[in-house]
């Protein structure tokens, strides 16, 4: 099973682009999800790894779990919530996701695509997502408001 | 412990740069490691996420081992053993290296760095290296030849 996957035209040989999560009540928008390691029963490793596009306008889920993510943006330019923190990120930083905190990525470009690496543990637990009353509450906060809710935030196309 | 380490003049910030190995009888040349994830007590991961650069006229250990690698190129332009095959690799490849699979990184390039990400298991066993059987019996095919040996190749300073 050893080989190289070369990457080309921003995706990768014989790995498939998949819709980002099952759930539509997670709330995210123009997103896509790759594994390149650890989604078959064959593979013997203990962790998965992923890669993420959002497109222009998109965003992650806003979301919290007990599993760590590490992440490594490879294209473009996004921005990451911490907990109550906006960060902006570009490639190559690395972004440590402990547990339990609160975090969604979104693209800062209107034109360019951005994308990272996310190493996860193979076994691991469902995200949460914050409750209607908790995201009112976060979105009081002019910092965080825009990454909160961001279909309601000026830069938002309202499509 | 949720928080951003930013990627400048090619190394993250809060991250060291460390020897490669601390066996100095697995041959290897101008090549350094950074964990960025998986190194404390304190990560409940399951996983390690490392950084290797190798200059200009370096290579890695030429090795073999249980655990998988999965690889993925940032920078500069190398190239791969993988078993009896020598594969040309460049920024964002992505190179998996099955159990027990002959293998050794090498930078092509005499002026830039090559480098790239390496996760693997936590737990994982030790490298072996080959004899020095082995390896004169992998210098018989010409294509293997600079790579398995290169400090004896046309291209090494003999430095």
């Amino acid at each position: 099973m050893s080989r190289v996957h070369r990457f080309r035209d921003g995706m990768w040989e014989d790995i498939e682009i998949r819709p980002y999560k099952p759930d539509p009540k997670d709330r995210f928008r123009n997103i896509a999800r790759m594994v390149l390691a650890g989604d078959t029963s064959e593979e013997q490793i203990q962790f998965q790894v992923r890669y993420f596009v959002i497109e222009p306008g998109g965003y992650s889920s806003l979301e919290r779990h007990q599993h760590e993510h590490v992440v490594i943006v490879l294209e473009g330019e996004g921005e990451v919530l911490l907990e109550d923190q906006v960060i902006p990120i570009q490639p190559f930083d690395l972004i440590r996701i402990g547990p339990w905190t609160l975090h969604r990525f979104r693209n800062r470009s209107s034109t360019e695509r951005f994308g990272f690496l996310c190493v996860v543990d193979r076994m691991r637990d469902r995200p949460q997502i914050p409750s209607a009353e908790e995201i009112e509450e976060l979105k009081r906060d002019p910092n965080l408001r825009d990454i909160v809710d961001p279909e309601d935030s000026p830069g938002s196309t309202g499509e």
